[in-house]
């Protein structure tokens, strides 16, 4: 009988990791539900962190992910990637199960939040005012934190946000 | 206006980056259904390919994704994983649509995927015998590969597997 992973008690060591996998993130694996088939569908987005710790993209109206959004906003998010060595299944890995807000350039939030992530990702300027382009921001629901092998928590999004 | 990213024409240099992603995969992005919200979920996942090219991986039913996947076996992947340096999003990536196969210790099948998976991933043997691990064969259904900015592929099963 394998080890029956439960799930641990948060504590601060657990909430600082998390902080930790999502404020160093570059980028995250995205999980939206394609409208057609109903399915699950994955990208890889670039990613940083709202003034809130909430996680904050900027995507694009002509990817598949944000057609998806706009039907539907729940999405859920991976951050925390392994080394070139070593078992990739010990490296601490956070899912964010979440809600997507859609911020235009005619939002009120637009332009703080835009100098907020052109702060952190310099080089988006080059895109970042194009007009298909706009800032995903990430509700975040719950959170299901691996820190390795029998070594899983639950996580609120008080737990995460600063 | 942003470029357009338009599907390119897929060629021999689009299946051979698509097949190296996948067989260079040591794990993957996994996306399923959540049985209770229908909202997509996240987790990693070990990866290897069975003998004819489909994604193969050792699940526990413990996991969270493993419940899912025995509500709606639709499951996304995400292969092919940037290094440290350079824009993540210019490193080529796979995304799968697929429908995972389980395929247990009591199914004609589990003694030829068993010795093939182990043979690839030997560390595995230390669970792979407990009997809450259960092989998952994904079934293509179709994928979408994205080479860089502007790079853009659809793909068929038959583009990927050999």
């Amino acid at each position: 009988m394998a080890e029956t992973n439960p799930i641990r008690q948060t504590d601060d060591a657990a909430r600082a990791l998390a902080q930790a996998l999502l404020q160093q993130a570059r980028f995250a694996a995205l999980a939206v539900i394609d409208p057609g088939s109903g399915a699950p569908m994955l990208s890889r987005i670039a990613l940083a962190t709202a003034a809130d710790g909430r996680p904050l993209s900027l995507l694009s109206d002509l990817a598949a992910h944000s057609v998806a959004l706009k039907s539907n906003p729940a999405a859920s998010l991976l951050v925390g990637e392994p080394g070139d060595k070593g078992d990739p299944l010990t490296h601490p890995r956070l899912t964010l199960q979440c809600r997507v807000r859609m911020v235009r350039q005619d939002h009120a939030d637009h332009a703080r939040l835009s100098a907020h992530y052109l702060a952190l990702r310099p080089k988006a300027q080059l895109y970042a005012g194009f007009s298909d382009f706009f800032f995903a921001l990430f509700d975040i629901d719950s959170a299901f934190l691996n820190a390795g092998f029998g070594k899983a928590y639950r996580l609120t999004a008080a737990d995460i946000l600063s």
